[in-house]
C-alpha cells in the first residue's frame, strides 16, 4: 500500500528514518511492519518444521509451509485482517491458502497468537540490535576512541559548575564517553541476547501442545532456537515483560550517555568558548580559524531525540502489568517500542558523522586554559605546602593569589620570590616543584587514563 | 514521495491513522507534514499581505505571494532542504521562485525561521482541536449522555476496592464520565484558543522589523490574526512554551479520563461480572444472552494508547527549557507533539463507536446486585437506628446481619421480626422505613445527579 | 512523636524543609501531616455545624463538636489508628470521645472517609497555594520585574544555539521570565481556586445523606463553603481527580519556567561568559570585578529540584484512573503530592534570595557584545540593502564582512568606504542608517517590550 | 535534632518508614541522613588508613582519624555546614577537630567532596541492597514458592482479557511471580554489586593525588575495597551515573512485578470472583466462608507505591547528564534516590505479610471454573478433531457447543452421543479422549511448570 510519505504524522517516518537512506536501508528489514510480518511468518515456518522433526507431520509438509511463509506480505495479511478482524489468524490464513489440504492443519498448530507475536518481536529486536544497532554503536565508539587518543595530550581546562577547575586534556574529556558508552554497549548486547520468546499457548500452560507432545518444553525450545532465541522458564499468554524492559533500559541509558556528550559539545561550541565545532568536511579539521555562528544543530538534534524518546521507559514499566494470564492493554503500546530503537540508531549515526569531522580548536583550548592558569597553580601549592608541614597553607596561598591578581603577575613569579616558602619547596620532589612553575603539568593522570580506557575498550570490543 | 506504508515504523502511520479512513481523512490536513508545510506557507502569505496593508509593498505583490504560497508542496520544500540544509529557507525559496523579481524581497521579509514555524504550529494545532478533535469529543460526550440518561434508573451495585458497596444506577456510573470528560472538553477548548504565534524575529526583540515599522507589535498582531491566533506579550526566537504545554496537558488529562472509562468497562465485562459488553451491532442491545468470551479489545486498545502517549508530558516539560534566546534541543522533540493529538483522536473515535453499541446486560446487573442486597440494608439500618437514638446500633446490626447469613434469610425479614427495633422504626419517616424493606431504594440521588449532570453538559456544550 | 530529623529519609524533611525555618514555618500549617489532621478535623466540625444549621442537631452539639475537633492531635489519631486500623474512623473516635453522648451520633454523620479526606486535601492545598505559595511567587515576580526594569537598557548579545545572534538587553532577557512566570502565577491561582471537595458518601450518590436531607446537594455545598471550597457536580467515593491534576500541572509547569531561568543564569555565570554571578551581599551588585570560581549552586539546586519533582505528573495522570466508584490505588500515592508543593516553594524562595543579590557584570556584558559587534551590523545591512533594491545584497554583505575580518577593521568603516552602497544608503531613513554605524542601536524593541511586559504584570498582579 | 514526626511532609517519614519499626530498624543504618554521614566518615577513615598503608603517614595517625570518624554525628556536621556552607568540608572539619595537629593534614588528603559522597553513596546502597533489601526479597520469594507448590494442583480458570480462557492451577498463577521476581532478584544483586565509587579528585584526572602517588589507581582501589566497592575505569568529579541508573532500573522493574502481582490479587478478590482474600490471621487460611467486603488494602497500597515511585527513573535518566567534568544539577535530585529503596522495601515486606496469610478460597475457584467448563472442552475437541483429519472441525464444534448451551447440557454428553465423531475419537490416544470428558484435565503442564520453576529458584537462590 503506497502512501505519500508527507501525509504521515510520525517525524521518524517522514523525516528521520523514512527519508534517511542509511537508517531506512538498514532497519526496515527488522523494525518496519513489513519486517514484523516477515518474522511472524518465520516463526510459523519454524513451528511446522519442528513438527516434522518431531514426527508429527512430513518433511514435505514442513517444506510447503516454509515456502508459503516466505511469500506472505504485510499487504495481504492486513487485507485479510480487515476482513476477519484478527491479525495473527489473518497471517495463518495467508499461509494456509498457499499450502495443500494435508498441510493446512499443521499451520499454527496448537499455538496461540502471542506465541507468534512475542517470539517474532524478540527475534527481530535481537537481530536489529546484534546486526545493526550494536555494530553502529561500536563504530561510534571507534570514533570516540580515535578522538580521545588523538587529543590525549591536548590541554583543556576542566570545568565543574561551568567554572574553570583543574587541568585535563581534551582526550580525557572524550575518554569519559569511551568508557560510559562502552559499558552501555555491553549492557545492550547482554539485554538483546536475553530476549525471550514463547510457545506455551493461550495461558502459558502448554494446554494444547500437551495433547500432542510428551515434552512440550522441548518443542518450544526447538522452535525458538531456529530464531536464535530462548524460552523463559514461565510464560502466560505473553513472554515475561522484564526481558524487554531490560533491553529498553539499556537503550535509553545509552541514549542518555549520547545526550550528555551532545550537551558537552554544544557548550564547548558556545561563541565564548569555541573549543570545538561541527564541521562540513574533513579537510577543515585543525583549521586555524573557526568560522563564527556555526550552530551545533546535530548535537542539538541528539539531545532533542533523547528528550522525545527517554520517557518511553514509563510505558515499558506500565506494560509490565498485565492482569492474570494477560490483558491486552500492552498490545498497542508495545508496537511503539520499535520507534525507540530507530530514534536511537539515527542519533548514533548522526553523532558518528559529526564527530568524524569534529573541529577541535587548539588555539581556543589554550586561550581558555590561560584565562585561569594562574589560579590553577594555587591548588597544588596549597596541597603541597600543607603536606610538607606549612602550618597555615590555605591562608598563605589565598593571600598570594590575591596579590598575583592585584599586581597582574603570574602566581609562579610570586611563589619564586616568597622567601617564606623556600624551606617547603626544598622538601618537595622535583616533579612537585615543576608543577608549581608550569600549570600545564598539573593534569594528573589525564593522558594515562585516556590510554588505559581506550586500550580496555579496543580489546573488549575487538576494535 | 510515495512509500510502502508497511515500511514505516510508526504504528500510527501503518496502522491506527494511515489506514483509518476517518482519522486520515480528518487529520491529515492539520497534523501531517504536508499540513505543516501548508500552514507555514499560509504564514508567509499572511506576512506579505500584511506588508501590503501597511503600505510596505503593493497589493499586487501580496497577491503574487499568496498564490505562490498556495502552490508549494512538501515534496519540493524537502528537496530544496536537501540541497541547502535549511527547512524554512527552503520554503521561502520555493515561494520566491514563483514570484516576480519585485515581489521576491517581500517574501519572509524581516522574519526568522521560527516566526513561521511557531505560528504555523499554533495555528494548525488550534484548527485541529477546534475543527476536528473537540467536535469528536463532543460527539463522544453525546453518546455518554445518551447512555447515562437511558440507564439512569438501571440498578447497579456500586463498587469500591472491587468490592460491592452501596447501590447506584448504571446511568450514574456513566454520569461520572459525562462530567469529567465535559470538564476536559472545556479545558481543551480553552488551551487551544490560547495557543500563541510570534513574529518578533531571531531573538524576539523585533530587531529587523523595527527597522521598518513604527509599531512592530501591530504588524505581528495583524499577521497572526489572519491565522486566527494571537501573539504572546514576550517571545524569544520561539513562542513561550507554556501555552503548548497547557494544551498537551489538557489532552493527556482528557486521555486519562478515557483510560479510566475503558478500565471500568473492561472490568464490567469480566466473565464473572458481565454487566456490559462490546457488541457487533446495535440490534444486540438489551439482548438477554451475553455471548461468552467477547473480548474488550477496544477498551484495551484505548488504555494501551494512553500508556503509550501519556509520558509525552515529560517531553513537554523538558521542552520548556531552552537556553537564552533559544537552543534547538526542542526542535526534533516538538515535531512529535502532533502524534499525541492523532492518538487521542483515534481513541475518542474508537470509544464512541464501541459505546454506541454497548451491550448493557440488565439481568447480570440485577444478579450481581442481588448477591449483596441483604448486606446493603445493613448500612442504612445502622445509620437510621443511630440517628434515632439506638444506644448500640452498630453492634446490633452486625449481629442481625450475621444471623441473616447463617439462616440464609433476607435481612429485611429479620428486621421485621425484631421486637427491640420497633420503637426506632416508629420514629423513622416513611421513606426511611421503605429503604429498609427494599435495598433497591437505597440509591440516594443517583437518578437526580445523573439528570443534573447531563442537563448541565447538554446546555454547556450545546448538545 | 519526636524523632531525630537525621533518621529521616526524605531530603525535604531532614534538609530542605525541616531545617529551613522559612519553609517549615510557613508550610507546616498546611502541608505537614499535623496540618492534614487539623484540616480533617475542620471538615468534621463544619459538617456538624451544618447539621445544626439545617435543624438536624442543636447548636450546642455543633459547638461541642467544633471545640472537640479543635483539640485533636495527629499523635492521638495515629495511636487510635494503630489500634483500629482505620485512619478516618480513628479521627472520628478522637472527636467522639471528647463530646457528650447526645453529640456523638452527629460526628461524621452520614459521611464516608473520603468525604473528609478529599475535602481536607482540597482545602489545605487551596490555602497553601493562596496564602503562602502564590504570594511567594508574586514576591519573586517582583524581583524579576525590578531586575528587568533596572537592566532594561543594559546591552547584551542575544544567543541562539549558544551562539551570538542579535543584540538585546539584559532587562529583555529577564522580561521573558516576568511574562512566563506571570502567566504561571495566574494558572496556579486559577487551578487552586478550582479544587473541589465532596460530601456525597461512599459511592457518590448521597445514599446515606439522602435518608435525612431533602437536598443533600445543599448540605454538601454548605459544609464545603465553610472550608472555602466547592463540590464537583459529580463525585464517586472521591472527588474528580482532574482538578488536582490541573493544580499539579500548573505547579510543575511553573517549576519548568524556574528551571529554564536557573539554566540561563548558570550558563551566563560560566567562566568564559561571566555576565552574572551569585553574590553574597547586596553591596556587591554592579561590582566591577567578578570573583572567579563562584559556583552557581543555587541555580543548580533549583534545576535539580525540578528534575526530582517534575516526573510527579506521571503519578498524577496514573491517579486519574480509579476503578468503578473507586479503588484505593491512589491512596498512598496522593499523600506524596504535598511534597511537590514544598519543593516548589523552597525553590521559589531560593531563587528570590539569589536574584535579589544577583551580580550583573556590565563590563563582561559589553566585552561579550563587542566580540560580535562587527558581525551584528551585517544583518541589518543585508536586510536594508535588499529592501531598498540592491540586486545582490546577501552576497555583497558576505564579502564585505569577510574583508572586515581579514583586515581586522570594523564593518562600519568598510561600509562607509564602499562607493557602490552610497545610493542605497541614501534611500534609507536616518534611523536605519544610524543602526549601520552603531550595532548597539540594533536592539529593536527590547527596551519597550521590557517596559510593556513589566507594566502589564505589575498591574495584573497588583505589585 | 528532634522534630515532631507529624510535622514532616514525606509520607515515608511520618507514616510508612518512620513509624514502621521493621523498616525503620532495618534501613536507618543505610538510608537515613545519619547513615549517609556515617558512611562518608567511613570513606574518610579508609582514605587515611590507606595513606598509612602506602607510607604517607603513620599508623598512629590512621588510627586517630579512624576513631575520630567513628564519633562524628550528622547533627554536628550540619551545624558546621550552617556555618561554612559546605557539607563535605563540614565533615572534614568535624573529624579534624578531634585529631592531633600531625594528623590534621591527612584528613581528606588530596580528595574532593564527591570522592567522599559518591563512594559513600555506592557503599551504603550496596550494603542496603545486599544486607536488607535483597534478603527481604528472597523471603518474599520463599513465600511465593510455598504458595505455588501448595496450590500447584488447585484448579483455576485461566483468564485473558478478563475473560475465562483455558484451565490452569492457582499454583501456576503464582509460579509466574516466582519466576519473574526471581529474575529481578538476580538483576538487583548484579546491579548492587556493580556500584562504583571514586577517588580521582575534582575533575577525575587524579590531579592532586598524582602529586603524591606513583600509582593513584592503586590508591583509589585500596580505599574503595575497604568499603566493599570498586572504582570505575573513568570518572569525572563524580562516578559514572549508569551504574546507579542500572540499580534503580532493577528496583523499579522489580517493583513492577510486585505491582502486577498486587493487581492480580486485587481482581481475584473482587466480590464476584472471590478466589483469594487478605486475611487477618493464619488460622483463617482455607476457611470455607470468605467474609464479604474484605478490602484488598495491602495490595492496593503496593500498587499505589509503585505509581508514586516508578517515575523516579525519569530523574535517574536526567541525572545521567552532567555538563563537562560535572555540574551540580544532580546533587539535590540524587539525595531522593534513597526514598525509592525505602518504598520498595516497605512494599516487599507488606506483600510478604499479606501473602503469608493469603486466603485461597477453593470453593470459589471451583465455582468460577465450572462457569466455563463446558466451553473449555470445545477447544481441545476442535484441535483434536482437526489433527485427526476432521474436514470441518471448527464449524462442527461450534454447532455442538451451541446445542449444548440451548439444551443446557454438558458438552461432554453431546460429544458422546454424536455418531459422526466416533471414528475420530477412535484415533485419539486415551489421554486425549479423557480430556474431552473431563475439562479439569485440560491443564497442560501447569503442575510440572510450577514444580520446575520453584525447583529452579530454590536452587538458584539457595532457599
Amino acid at each position: 500500500m503506497k502512501a505519500d510519505i508527507f501525509d504521515m504524522v510520525s517525524p521518524l517516518d517522514y523525516r528521520y528514518y523514512g527519508r534517511n537512506s542509511d537508517a531506512f536501508g538498514k532497519l526496515k528489514d527488522y523494525l518496519s511492519e513489513n519486517a514484523m510480518i516477515k518474522y511472524m511468518a518465520k516463526v510459523e515456518a519454524a513451528l511446522t518444521t519442528t513438527l516434522s522433526e518431531m514426527g508429527l507431520c512430513s518433511k514435505k509438509i514442513a517444506r510447503e509451509v516454509e515456502q508459503a511463509a516466505g511469500k506472505v506480505t504485510a499487504e495481504e495479511v492486513y487485507k485479510e485482517e480487515d476482513r476477519i478482524k484478527h491479525n495473527v489468524r489473518a497471517l495463518a490464513n495467508s499461509i494456509r491458502k498457499r499450502v495443500s489440504k494435508e498441510a493446512k492443519p499443521y499451520v499454527h498448530f496448537t499455538s496461540t497468537s502471542h506465541d507468534i507475536i512475542c517470539s517474532a518481536e524478540a527475534a527481530r529486536f535481537k537481530d536489529a540490535m546484534e546486526k545493526v544497532i550494536v555494530p553502529a554503536c561500536v563504530e561510534l565508539e571507534k570514533t570516540l576512541i580515535e578522538i580521545a587518543l588523538r587529543e590525549k595530550r591536548t590541554l583543556q581546562i576542566g570545568r565543574t559548575h561551568g567554572q574553570h577547575a583543574e587541568p585535563i586534556t581534551f582526550g580525557f574529556t572524550m575518554a569519559e564517553y569511551v568508557d560510559r558508552f562502552g559499558n552501555r554497549i555491553l549492557a545492550m548486547k547482554k539485554a538483546a541476547s536475553e530476549l525471550r520468546g514463547k510457545l506455551s499457548g493461550a495461558v502459558g500452560a502448554y494446554n494444547a501442545s500437551s495433547l500432542f507432545f510428551k515434552n512440550p518444553y522441548e518443542f518450544e525450545k526447538k522452535v525458538l532456537s531456529k530464531l536464535g532465541i530462548k524460552p523463559a522458564m514461565h510464560s502466560t499468554q505473553v513472554a515475561e515483560p522484564e526481558f524487554m524492559a531490560d533491553l529498553l533500559h539499556s537503550v535509553v541509558s545509552a541514549f542518555g550517555v549520547l545526550a550528555n556528550l551532545a550537551d558537552d559539545m554544544r557548550h564547548l561550541q558556545r561563541s565564548e568558548i569555541a573549543e570545538v565545532g561541527e564541521a562540513f568536511g574533513k579537510q577543515q579539521v585543525g583549521s586555524s580559524t573557526m568560522p563564527h555562528k556555526r550552530n551545533p544543530i546535530n548535537f542539538e538534534n541528539v539531545k532533542s531525540m533523547f528528550k522525545a524518546f527517554m520517557p518511553k521507559m514509563i510505558t515499558a514499566y506500565l506494560d509490565q502489568i498485565s492482569e492474570h494470564q494477560r490483558d491486552l492493554t500492552n498490545s498497542a503500546s508495545q508496537r511503539f517500542n520499535a520507534e525507540l530503537l530507530v530514534a536511537f540508531y539515527v542519533s548514533v549515526r548522526r553523532l558518528k558523522k559529526v564527530l568524524d569531522n569534529l573541529v577541535v580548536d587548539r588555539r581556543n583550548l589554550q586561550k581558555n586554559f590561560d584565562m585561569s592558569s594562574s589560579l590553577i597553580v594555587a591548588e597544588p601549592l596549597y596541597i603541597l605546602l600543607a603536606a610538607h608541614g606549612h602550618p597555615d597553607a590555605h591562608e598563605h596561598v589565598r593571600r598570594l593569589a590575591q596579590s598575583a591578581r592585584e599586581q597582574n603577575k603570574p602566581l609562579e613569579e610570586l611563589i619564586a620570590k616568597d622567601a617564606s616558602l623556600k624551606k617547603y619547596l626544598a622538601k618537595m620532589t622535583a616533579a612537585q616543584r615543576k608543577v608549581l612553575t608550569d600549570p600545564q603539568l598539573y593534569i594528573g593522570r589525564a593522558v594515562q587514563t585516556t590510554e588505559r580506557v581506550c586500550r580496555h575498550w579496543k580489546k573488549t570490543l575487538r576494535i
